[in-house]
């Protein structure tokens, strides 16, 4: 993997990561294939709504479909006919949020599975080893996300063995090759809840590590947007430039903007999809709830200014009409158009990095979003 | 509407069915969008798929989104942005499956809907007022789909009193003239259980009407598949050849093409999008339950005949997968899937009866098929 950083406008950033399944331009965001899919959404859909990488949740696919079947399918990227970039996160978020019974000591994570209760363990050489089953272009080294809140000296205690579990998987990357023939970077993650100076030993430290990208992790896990920003900010200036910084979880449009400001690269978060399915569209002009009587013979489309298919072929009546009648259709159109809006963000980001002004963007669209939105806690819709 | 027989090869027949939203390649299936929507399919995937012309369903899309959405969207075609022909059936059949407390009079049947117990009456005018309102090109007439079984004297005053519908429906039509510029069709619907005196009679009776097409209703609703070969062969005789016949509700590919042997040129159902949804797929070689463990690790496409993008796409051992997680994607790739072999089956039907080798090809394919599938009680899952 390289990383070459092609312009820069404030702190804000445009670049390109290279892999050997093809660029990356950055910034970017990357939809979340938790199982093996983008929920409700094709592979050739991501395509065209040009997403140029996905995420896929290695708790998940190392429990379902297991690593047996992906190896023989010849990893990630073959199982799901998914030909551009992908990321795998560690698992260690959903281990921490998910599971019961979990038991930590410094070797690993003992967890119950949320499916069936069976026990497993995940240790930064395990973790390797499924992600390398799984053959990501970009693998996350296996770290403990803190909770918010969360106590000085746990997060402390945390960063510090989350750090020796980097290094361990820095030993375990070069012990495992990889599977499939292709170069699998791994990048590093940077915890320390929201106090400056664990951040600011965890930054330093994985940075000699000299990790291929930087990961700000425990962050959108609850704490005020305020201090979401607040530590991206601190936490971005111990960071290696030529390196990509990819802030975890994260977010709306509203909350990709201000952290492209303060120079971070890549983004993930599932509430283009999650919400999407529950009706909520985002629209260049905020956030609608297409459930609403007042959409009953709208016959505009989501967004006049989309060029996705949702919103060249159907009305707001009409996907109003498939949501109260709960047609699935109605999942598929919303992941579509909320994709397609949150991949524009930053595809409008980038171009304006690259014509120097970025600031001005960033203040017309806020502008235009009007309600700051916040990542939502809403549940998603269990279909079957 | 026009319809031109082209060619014949024993009974069966291969036609064209001209309409102002385009032509129909008889024998057809048309899959059916109950509520607007094929289910889990885009409306641009059907097109895809070949599909000609879809089925709308006149009680469901009266509750919702109602006649006041549709006509201000300028019809069904333009609500749902669906651009080739539509035939939407009368509610007959869902006002006397559905609906609880109906009350069947000679001037129409009052039921409560099954969604809030609101009380609404169809009446022959009323329906036919409902389906100028949706637009469809062909439209339906208002009759009573008896139930299996059903006495005899029942069957006969029921008929009856079908016939005396049909000719309001006429006088109804004439009277409420095409709302939206483009022209649509009328077809009776042959009633009579599993009597062929009645199924006579109303043949007879409606042919003298002369309809621009006739549907062979009350079939596939729990009768032996050998009575549906019997009552279908049996009316098919007493039917214009120069108009096109609609097997109602039929069926599997086996019973498509049992059908099509016997005279019949149109089909609907909803087994292969309903089935597809809880992981039965047809292929050339019979059906299977994906879910099956013994595709966890099967590489190869559901069918490795078939072009559709699941097939183009997609393993076994993927879609297993998504079916085994719940995951969306499951119920839309099996739903493009299945759709796309019924629309097989009529075309490479259409083209053996152009060069009379239909009776080849059938036996060809029912030995291929070899389980002798019948039309699946299996419900449907509900999905939010």
């Amino acid at each position: 993997m390289k990383f070459k950083l092609i312009a820069q406008d404030g702190k804000a950033r445009a670049g390109i990561i290279e892999t050997d399944h093809g660029l990356i331009e950055t910034p970017i965001y990357m939809p979340v294939g938790t199982q093996g899919t983008v929920k409700a959404t094709e592979q050739r859909e991501l395509i065209e709504l040009g997403a140029q990488i996905i995420l896929g949740n290695t708790y998940h696919l190392y429990l379902r479909p297991g690593m047996e079947v992906i190896e023989q399918a010849g990893g990630l990227h073959h199982f799901m006919n998914w030909q551009k970039p992908i990321l795998t996160d560690s698992g260690g978020f959903q281990v921490f949020s998910l599971t019961a019974l979990r038991d930590i000591a410094d070797n690993g994570v003992t967890f119950r599975s949320h499916l069936d209760g069976s026990q497993h363990v995940f240790t930064p050489e395990s973790v390797i080893q499924i992600e390398r089953q799984l053959g990501a272009d970009i693998m996350m080294v296996f770290d403990e996300c803190t909770p918010y809140p969360c106590e000085f000296e746990y997060a402390k205690k945390s960063n510090e063995m989350t750090l020796r579990w980097a290094e361990r998987c820095i030993i375990a990357k070069e012990k495992q090759p990889a599977l499939y023939g292709h170069s699998q970077a791994l990048f590093g993650i940077v915890q320390g809840s929201v106090y400056p100076e664990i951040r600011e030993m965890s930054a330093r430290a994985l940075t000699k590590l000299e990790l291929e990208g930087y990961a700000i992790g425990g962050l959108a896990v609850g704490e005020p947007l305020e201090e979401m920003y607040r530590m991206t900010e601190f936490t971005e200036q111990f960071l290696p430039t030529d390196k990509p910084r990819y802030l975890m979880g994260v977010g709306t449009p509203e909350n990709m903007l201000e952290s492209i400001e303060r120079g971070v690269d890549m983004f993930d978060c599932v509430i283009p999809t999650r919400n999407g399915r529950n009706g909520m569209l985002w629209t260049r002009d905020g956030t609608i709830n297409i459930r609403n009587a007042q959409y009953k013979t709208d016959f505009t489309p989501v967004d006049t200014e989309c060029d996705c298919y949702t919103c060249r072929t159907f009305t707001r009546s009409y996907l109003r009409h498939l949501f109260v009648t709960k047609e699935i259709l109605a999942l598929q159109l919303a992941s579509i158009h909320n994709l397609s809006l949150f991949l524009w963000i930053v595809r409008e980001s980038r171009n304006a990095i690259l014509e120097k002004r970025f600031a001005e963007w960033k203040t017309t669209m806020l502008a235009r979003f009007q309600v700051s939105s916040t990542v939502s806690e809403q549940p998603s819709i269990s279909f079957i």
